[in-house]
């Protein structure tokens, strides 16, 4: 295992504190043990408070969205494992601002029982708590079952809008109906060519063949839907798009998408934009306008090799939304 | 190899027109090959201009730092390749506001070759050039020959200093006079576990033994200065500090410090915060305080594992310059 790392147990304990120390002037730790992160200046007043929270090893996700313009709190779990009810619970507390709290989070059974709990014990304080559970992932269920499908990287699209929603000044229901819209409108796909090690487990979390990739899987190393030979970059990228189209054009039109192109660890910047190349004249040939592009790393998996996609079909409230302001640790949009 | 690619010979094709679609607000492309990128607002008028160029393969170099409050211009070579003199006059005519043009790259023996010749062809046309070349890496030479230090991902406060001092309307003499201020002031220096592999080649550019490390490698593979067992990120991130201040101590006094922790490819953003949290405890204990902290791929190797830590000596003229906002491709500061 060839990590910068001290002893395993101390990784989220020594990444947590790095991250503090780097950014005095964006975040707060509201727990002695760092598993609790809110915006510098939490509460705001008068404003929803938006909050998620996840395990760690998927920087950005999910502490790193905290910051202006975007969300106010996150609560940190361990290594691909969920917070607990009480650190979600100290994190609701301090960033309510009197509007209530909207949890947004990605479909996971361990934070969604913790959050569901979190919920109920922040109501009994008389803090209105709403949430938006992210299941973006077309590679983790077939759309029959979509309820139950994975979040994976559009959960930045859930974030952005409703943090921006929020900023100003709606309702907790305003922001919460404008998340769900984004969450009926964002679909993801992934696509990994290595696994990634656990610093605690020290070898690799799955296997593929020397020259094997495979289509749909999760960030923490779920099977997917296609083990097969890799494929070109093009034929990659044509599949993924095709997959999230399909999938968003059965229940909407798409005219105007904004479209993510997120690496999964260790895969180069280039092999991203390469990727998007394709992916943009795809959407150019459909007729289909991109409005705006993220490309980079927004969800991580480690060290995993592999990027997925993810598009969002736009409207105009969505692209004045997309378009607000916001700083965190690894982005800034001006 | 596993990569996100089409054919090997288009790769830095493709990567560009990917790069150019992404961002056609920020970015215009001056040659049909698209070898020569600029700020889409270029030439800006009485503005000295700031041009760079480099190889493909280690984005967000060189071309990614492009853009407003940045660089002017950048022209591309091939993967670890130097761009032609053709290409780089390209950009120098296209960038030059009337104010002249100052070239910054890195320390390595086909760019200085063109960028001199380019220089003399600027200068025949009426184009004032000045250059200064980035030699960071104190893991490439001993203190006695540090003009031949290699330059790595110190350049970006090059880069900083130099676009912020020439945004605030300063004549070439003295843009050129701070970026060689900052040029004395940085150090550098890497640690790879493991090797990249050059889309072309198809296989690793050099070897490491399974718990092997080597400190000091250049982000091209260039051998460095020590092999050996891999130590824990403490003992690694303190040697690498140790080396730096060693260096700069020697000819001026330090009191406070920007910190630059890159990522070479494939390191995890978590892993470069728990190096960071040691350098940050070991700068303290020194009594230097930090003022600025960039931590993220700054100068990458394709998908090399393996960190390197810049420092920046702080005076009250650098911190004003590193705080001016600039909005690049890849990172924006407010």
């Amino acid at each position: 295992m060839k990590k910068f790392i001290n002893d395993p147990d101390d990784f989220v304990d020594e990444m947590l504190e790095g991250i503090l120390l780097a950014n005095p002037n964006h975040l707060r730790s509201i727990r002695d043990d760092n598993r609790g992160l809110v915006r510098i200046d939490a509460p705001v007043k008068n404003k929803v408070a938006i909050v998620t929270g996840g395990g760690s090893g998927h920087l950005p996700l999910f502490l790193g969205y905290v910051g202006k313009g975007m969300l106010d709190g996150a609560s940190v779990g361990e290594v691909f494992a969920a917070s607990s009810v009480q650190q979600m619970l100290d994190v609701t507390r301090a960033v309510d601002g009197g509007e209530g709290v909207l949890y947004v989070y990605g479909n996971y059974s361990g934070d969604v029982m913790n959050f569901e709990m979190a919920a109920e014990l922040a109501e009994t304080e008389g803090i209105r708590v709403e949430s938006v559970v992210a299941r973006d992932d077309v590679g983790s269920m077939p759309k029959e079952f979509e309820d139950q499908r994975r979040g994976v990287a559009g959960i930045f699209y859930l974030y952005k809008i409703a943090s921006a929603k929020a900023a100003t000044g709606a309702s907790l229901d305003e922001v919460k109906a404008v998340t769900e819209k984004v969450n009926n409108s964002v679909r993801s796909i992934g696509v990994a060519l290595s696994p990634c090690i656990l610093p605690s487990v020290g070898k690799p979390n799955f296997k593929l063949g020397e020259d094997e990739m495979e289509i749909g899987m999760g960030i923490h190393g779920e099977p997917g839907i296609k083990r097969g030979k890799i494929d070109s970059a093009d034929k990659i990228a044509e599949s993924l798009v095709v997959a999230i189209l399909e999938d968003l054009y059965t229940n909407q039109e798409i005219k105007e998408v904004s479209v993510l192109v997120n690496g999964l660890g260790s895969t180069p910047l280039e092999e991203l934009y390469v990727v998007y190349r394709k992916i943009h004249h795809h959407l150019e040939n459909k007729g289909i306008k991109v409005y705006k592009v993220f490309i980079g790393e927004y969800a991580t998996s480690l060290e995993m090799t592999g990027l997925s996609v993810s598009l969002l079909n736009l409207d105009e409230e969505l692209k004045d939304l997309l378009d607000m302001p916001f700083e965190t640790p690894f982005h800034v949009q001006q």
